[in-house]
């Protein structure tokens, strides 16, 4: 049972795929993508760290999710990966070969015996950027985001907070 | 019973709000954000106010929002105001305390005893901003949708026109 | 029975409204408004072409889209349009009447005896842009968009691949 939730920008997504998590039993593996490139970032991480409390482990894992998920999945009884966008970001500025990182995360989700909540960003409503990389990065991550609702059993989109089914894992 | 009418750029989100507030009876304040900077904003103010016609009234509020909605409420039947993301650009331009006037709109729409309808956009589906004051204008509009979201009892998504539900007020 | 496939960039919303279209028997049109400006762009409308085999017949209509519905009706059972945002850029950029057009668009989509589905971009649910060419056709998209939803009985949002039902055509 895995689900995939989409958002925008500070749409309320994280804290709807925590608290899904968190209705789930047992350990927490929070897999966390981002890396902190300046002082003001790791404050922040640091403080997330701290709000989500004792049933959650953090494991970084900025470019090899795949390997985290399947690592996380040994211990954890639930595992919230935030997010997708921030790790497709690490893969393309690190010029990794996207279309073998995602299949390789295809594969990981498959043979994962415990739930995996994925959270990504929803980036394509805006006009076509001016910027070609913010092109390519835009394109990518709408493909990674369809491949990944049909991997998953379950999609949501949250908008201010409020989740709207797009997939219904029943 | 206050309501949140989210939507993009010319989504129809404001004639959405404006029905909602014209199928209630009596007088309806018009409660406007937008400051006219120039000849051409003037003349399409004074135009949509033309339209509105006889029930309304308009109140300019670009930055005192929370008393604009206590005076309205001493005379009109309902509120709409149109739109808070304008209103949250005129407090980020003009340096206010954010967090400040956010919390005393939300006691102004706890204590009011007519309904409010909102107009807000949604800004956040897009790739982050090169330009540091947009991503800050971004990540607070998100907030204040959040907020907003949770303090309205019903929430409507409008998409080329068309409103979805997110919050039912029922 | 008219269509409007609405969707951001990569959102399947093609791939969704041509499986919409292929539903249906008969010869299909493929009302083409990409012009090929590059090498590239030939490679890619080229591949695209063979992809969607032998039912298709493809119209390249980058201005005279009410013409192309027209005749494309007169031998096709059922017409795609890919896209109306591409569709309204090529306009813009051509220095068009665009009320023109798009009330000739409704004219041919009113007095069509095929279905015809639609796609296009939703593009509004970002941040202002800074350029004013870009506020312009972010506008215009969105008002071509509201009159389309109005025109269509049926009307998806697609996300991630998935749609949801905006306007049932039921």
């Amino acid at each position: 049972m895995n689900i995939l939730v989409l958002g925008g920008a500070r749409s309320g997504k994280s804290r709807h795929a925590q608290a899904r998590c968190e209705a789930l039993s047992g350990s927490l593996a929070y897999v966390a993508t981002a890396e902190a490139h300046d002082g003001e970032m790791t404050d922040r991480i640091a403080r997330h760290r701290a709000d989500r409390g004792q049933r959650w482990r953090t494991v970084d894992a900025p470019v090899d999710l795949p390997g985290a998920i399947r690592s996380s999945a040994e211990w954890a009884d639930a595992i919230l990966v935030d997010c997708l966008t921030l790790w497709l970001s690490n893969l393309l500025l690190a010029g990794e070969d996207i279309a073998m990182w995602t299949s390789k995360l295809a594969d990981a989700v498959r043979s994962c015996a415990v739930p995996v909540v994925f959270v990504s960003n929803e980036v394509g409503l805006s006009i076509v950027p001016e910027n070609a990389l913010a092109r390519r990065f835009r394109d990518e991550a709408g493909w990674l985001n369809q491949q990944m609702a049909a991997l998953c059993d379950e999609v949501i989109l949250v908008t201010a907070g409020l989740p709207m089914t797009l997939k219904d894992g029943a």
